[in-house]
């Protein structure tokens, strides 16, 4: 069945028009935090700051380039490896980042930056803003090659949404600690996905199933993305924890954690394959569910050894998961999961939300020292009163809501995107970037043979 | 006609040369500046600094490396898109680059850091250096595909120095902001490179169109400088900004710009194609005009609506000039533009020193606040009586200047190109890194002899 | 002769036990140092520090990213440039260092950072650890294409071991001073990498010489790696300087040597060729000498010039040892080495520790001003009678040291990867992915079909 994916009026008339909302929105809204402010000099000295350079920026600004890079480039290349999806996979991904920052920084700041009617907004709401489209990147995964960009706008505006509701549950009602986003990015993020692909399943997708794969640049390029976000996840884990050694810390937690879950994923990706060979999806991804599964535990004294048996054990279950779930998940639960985000995002996520709340529960003042034990948790104001396993209990819970939060959203955007009108391809053209972009004129018959080699050739 | 392309004596010549020159003026003059010399001890005292951590270094060291990262990476990668000229895009972007850093440390050393008979550098002349050096990327830009690395050197040596005087001129003559360089770097760097395209018009140029495209992977490539030049251009305006609040609000208001400029050029380049496909040229280059647009004003009071409002109003005017500008340029004025130049830096650029001017005379103390004020535009000493509006007469006068120096230089610097010394390809080999490059025995057949080793060679 | 390259369960076995045995001894012994320990805040009043802010976290944190992506990204992707051998070169280096990084945090950490029975670690172990692991990807880069995963993870083992032993040498018993590791990364790392390669000689290694070359994109792959080796380097030599003048001195230092290099670099690549085209091996390699060769005299007084000078000859020295040396080591010395690293590691190590040795040597209290000098040689304690020509005689027993290190290490070592249960591949095998790694299957017919279009298809 031929389907409408005619572009031209749709797209740009949802980009412009969201775009002017964003204008007005931030004309109203949006004003400089007080170290932006060109006031500052005289809120410096209300802080009790001396000089220019104790400014947040200083402290702040290397990690949120850090995480930009994993958002753009990272999640981007990742994306890249389908042999006919790479402008896609840079492209709509580049186009659902830049809107959803924006959109994120109203509908976090006026959950969490909102005073006498306007949001003040500093580097650390970049990093969140960034933050929360990591959420949106991960479920764009799930459907990647199989959905129009007007889609990808739409589930974006609801994913931001969704996600600035969970996180304020999380972090402001429940008083979860969750630093790296284990719980409100990645397991948030990824059932959301999941739900949507599920809602959206195509059972004729094995047509395109040729395009499905990758071809050996395309690897390389997804390797592009993968090693920036293996890099850079010390930084993303550590961008918005307490300054000093919260911070410090972090960054150390995930750099153990990290380099663990190379050796246990290269082991099992060879263990499961008859032949002992290698597979790049293993290396291209389950090399990073060490950085999800210490994402809430990191900022706490998860200490070195627990963070290399914390990877190890996610690349284990990451490379396990690519090689018997994702068959089990589209055959039995037709979860069609283009990059397998069920098993970097979805189970990592889980066991890093389950790691969080047993590192939180086994808190003692003794490991933490006294006053250290206050901060890490902030065990001030009205939860001075809480202790290590009722906060563990909190930690639990915020898992529950996350998921929660993302079968049901999942669930009613999948539905509102299964309308017949935001012009997806048909399964026997997915994954292919020729249905949205212009793609270079000799190429093609290149690909064209490449694909028909039954056909006869160009005379 | 064939053309001598033989490179042998004359590259390896003006290289030579060049460097010792750079190495007996650098004798005599550069010194390191007082946080970079091991005289540091005493001076810390005299500067009144308390530790080693308050040293700039710190502060500015991580913007450097991102600017760094846009000089080297983003301008080369970002010109791999043509199918043929991947080795000269990077190859020849990393010559120019290296030399040009060498040259401008020099340049404006003389005009800016010169004390006794020496110039004194540190950290921020490093990021001078290669902000100078971006002036001649974008130039190299226009040039792409029709130059020799001779041709790309001498116009490096000119360009650089012109820079120097234009910003010198414009910086401590008129007094005038441009921290993110929309006038000095981007105004200048653009007309400079279409007057000297323009001298160098080649009417034959279509003999080589087969090779002016892309191919799917040279796009692919182009997306890596994109991406680095679009997430690194907050640093980039905030390099060398002030301490503090004008360094955090630059960095906040590029990445406004750049967020709304996405969505926008995605509308415009699906909604000026019969098709409505997205075109990669555009995604490529005008992306990136909200960084240009902001260079100016980024670390003024611009406030984040307004740099949507800039961002989304750039992306529009970058789009629309690849799809009929370029093309107009190229039949009416002769000016062979290969990258795009005019669409990306020229009117972006304008487009800033526009909104830099508006900005500044729009300043009043009730939004700056009264030391915010002075500090933001250093109305000190003799700049003690300017207003704002005076201050924004200037900023026009400085986009005046910046264009007549680039006229004039480049019209002068593109005559001594045309000069037939310097080995510039014939016009059916444009585009072509066999010219001056070693390219892999006969890519085509080799991965036919590769991947079939038992079949005889194409005859 | 068919050789037993089946990984399935050797490889599994050896990254499992050894993720295991990493397990147990971080349990042991490793712990977070007081600035990344919760009960900082008690620590912090000890250290009469009055602020999170002024935790190491944020003077070296951003160095280390640098560097990180040096290792992963820098020297992964610059191994790429082999036409069948990308999946390997960015793989196993990815494989090798996450092993790598965990070995040296512990044998570092026995060395520098043990107290108590306990090491403590902090961001700058991680630098250290990722500069240790830098000479195994140095010496990864003479046998690339020729071992199998496992005989790089059992080389990673001995060589961190030694290189920590050589480390502990030069360091604290001979008080030499070398932050970039001229003589602790690159001369051991290439004479052990060159060593081995010597003893694991494979006569009959021609047999693959259709695989040894690049194709055009596997060359712009390895540009990326190149670059961010170039860029970065800076940050390199400045990661563990002493905090304030040293680390700033030290990058501009690099930074100048850096790019003088790339125009000699140019220069040579031209004059060697008949043709006088350049070549991408020595862009892609020599323009890196440079910031070898300041890796020890990068943070002491080397001046600009000096470091140009530094640079200039350094690059030189390299291209000239792409073209004459490499071919005679292979053909007379039976040393096969597949990067050069001998000519991008081992010659410009070697001037990097002469040129650090002379620069000691030269020092006087009237350059280095009189607590400056004591600073920048630590001439404190047991070393306060020190001379700066003593100093200098100690700096090139520390080459010495290296290099006898590096030879007798690496000729155990290569005798141990000689043993025939490793499960290297055969000679006509070498330089393939398919070994090793599951290769896109079509790609093979497809790239057939693609460029030889008049072909009939496959039956």
């Amino acid at each position: 069945m031929a389907k409408n994916t005619y572009m031209r009026w749709r797209l740009p008339l949802v980009c412009l028009l969201w775009e002017v909302a964003m204008i007005v929105l931030f004309g109203v809204f949006v004003r400089f935090g007080a170290e932006a402010d060109a006031h500052w000099e005289e809120e410096k000295r209300e802080m009790n700051l001396t000089s220019d350079i104790e400014n947040d920026f200083y402290f702040r600004y290397p990690s949120f380039q850090d995480v930009h890079v994993m958002i753009f480039v990272g999640f981007g290349f990742l994306m890249t490896f389908l042999k006919r999806y790479g402008f896609g996979a840079v492209g709509f991904n580049f186009l659902l980042a830049a809107f959803g920052i924006q959109w994120a920084l109203l509908m976090q700041g006026w959950f969490h930056s909102f005073k006498d009617g306007k949001i003040f907004i500093g580097v650390e709401n970049l990093i969140n803003a960034d933050f929360c489209v990591g959420s949106v990147c991960i479920a764009f995964g799930a459907i990647l090659g199989k959905t129009s960009p007007i889609q990808l706008l739409v589930m974006t505006l609801f994913q931001v949404t969704l996600f600035s509701v969970n996180e304020y549950i999380l972090l402001n009602l429940l008083h979860v600690k969750d630093a790296g986003g284990s719980m409100t990015i990645h397991t948030f993020g990824a059932y959301f996905g999941l739900t949507v692909t599920r809602i959206l399943y195509r059972p004729n997708l094995e047509q395109s199933k040729d395009k499905q794969g990758s071809v050996y640049h395309s690897d390389l390029f997804a390797m592009i993305g993968t090693l920036y976000l293996w890099m850079y996840w010390p930084s993303f884990n550590s961008a918005i924890s307490d300054h000093g050694d919260a911070q410090h810390r972090s960054a150390i937690n995930t750099y153990c954690s990290l380099a663990a879950c190379v050796l246990t994923t290269m082991a099992f990706s060879s263990m499961l394959q008859k032949k002992g060979k290698l597979d790049m999806v293993h290396i291209q991804n389950a090399t990073l569910a060490g950085g999800v599964a210490v994402g809430t535990s990191a900022e706490m004294m998860l200490t070195p050894y627990g963070s290399l048996i914390v990877g190890s054990v996610s690349g284990i279950v990451s490379t396990v998961g690519y090689v018997y779930f994702t068959p089990f998940l589209e055959s039995r639960l037709h979860i069609q999961d283009t990059c397998g985000i069920h098993n970097l995002h979805a189970m990592p996520g889980l066991i890093g939300g389950i790691v969080g709340a047993i590192t939180a529960a086994a808190a003692t003042e003794d490991v933490y020292g006294k006053e250290g034990f206050i901060k890490a948790f902030d065990f001030t104001g009205v939860y001075q009163t809480r202790t290590p396993s009722i906060q563990g209990g909190f930690q639990a819970a915020g898992i529950v809501v996350s998921l929660l939060m993302a079968f049901v959203g999942g669930a009613i955007v999948g539905g509102i995107l299964k309308l017949p009108i935001w012009g997806d391809a048909a399964a026997e053209n997915c994954f292919e970037d020729g249905v949205y972009w212009e793609v270079p004129e000799d190429e093609e018959s290149d690909v064209y043979h490449m694909h028909n080699p039954d056909k006869p050739a160009s005379p």
